[in-house]
């Protein structure tokens, strides 16, 4: 039995797990969002509701986020870009798995920070230059973790987080994405 | 001479487009973000400062996101999933192409509305069946525009925007991400 608090109720994760492997269907998520365009390249996206484990549900509270371009490109950076949202979603997957991971483990966290940086060609989608991509050319995450552990506990930790985290794996994977017009 | 107002500067994103032709130093962007974990799967993450044009640049203002799961996974839902903010790029991003293609175009946009379905199987990231991947299954995106424009110029707007959209391509095409301990 852990005695560590990282505030993960690993027990029902695990709980979940064995039940899910009996109900796939039950297993099934839709994660949603609705967007609105404001003006120029600004827009506000909401998020609040999902469904899962059968049915529609909704976060507690409804979250607005705004995105639009820095000044730098003749915009009025009303909020952060589309493509920095993808490092807030990685990072906070990650970190999610390290606190998971470190609860299942029995190893007590005390801080665990990253620093993110995705690199970025912007020639890509000005249309520049047809041989560069559009997205991120690489993102590197460096983790400092303060933790009852030795270093080669964190850096197990980290891998394993790697390992099961949905963004990480929606990053360096393809996923298929369909666009359509009502 | 366009005379629609979608509030984007083409005119100053189309001579950047020339001048980074013969630059491509100053195209290599950096995007940064950092997170700080708070409790259980909580955490808190920051975008501020990234690097473009050759020097460090910061947006006008900090911006503080909150990601947690939901109480349907045992945690408190102090914030959207790190897999939802995914879905926010993507929305963001693809509006953003939207505008920007339509005032190009001289199309003038009323409304630009999107909606988004991402289909996530959580099987994988509980770890209860290898054969299920840890992100999104696929996403679906629809758009509803009211614009001045035939449905067929608008449909030829998405695809556009689709082409040169950064969040996109880093969701349908891999991204090198190394993860290491500092």
């Amino acid at each position: 039995m852990t005695t560590v608090s990282n505030g993960v109720n690993v027990q029902a994760l695990l709980e979940a797990r064995d039940a899910l492997k009996g109900a796939p269907e039950a297993a099934q998520f839709v994660w949603k969002a609705t967007s609105k365009w404001q003006n120029g390249v600004h827009s506000t996206i909401t998020v609040k509701e999902f469904y899962g484990l059968g049915e529609e549900r909704a976060h507690r509270k409804e979250s607005v986020f705004d995105a639009d371009h820095p000044e730098v490109f003749a915009a009025e950076d009303n909020g952060i870009t589309p493509i920095e949202y993808l490092l807030v979603g990685l990072a906070s997957c990650l970190t999610a798995g390290v606190a998971s991971v470190a609860q299942n483990r029995g190893i007590q966290l005390r801080s665990v920070e990253a620093k993110l940086e995705g690199t970025h060609d912007i020639r890509g989608i000005l249309g520049a230059d047809s041989d560069v991509r559009n997205g991120f050319n690489d993102i590197k995450v460096t983790f400092n973790i303060d933790a009852d552990a030795s270093r080669e506990d964190i850096e197990a930790l980290v891998a394993q987080s790697q390992k099961r985290s949905a963004v990480f794996d929606a990053l360096t994977n393809p996923t298929n994405v369909t666009v359509e017009v009502a």
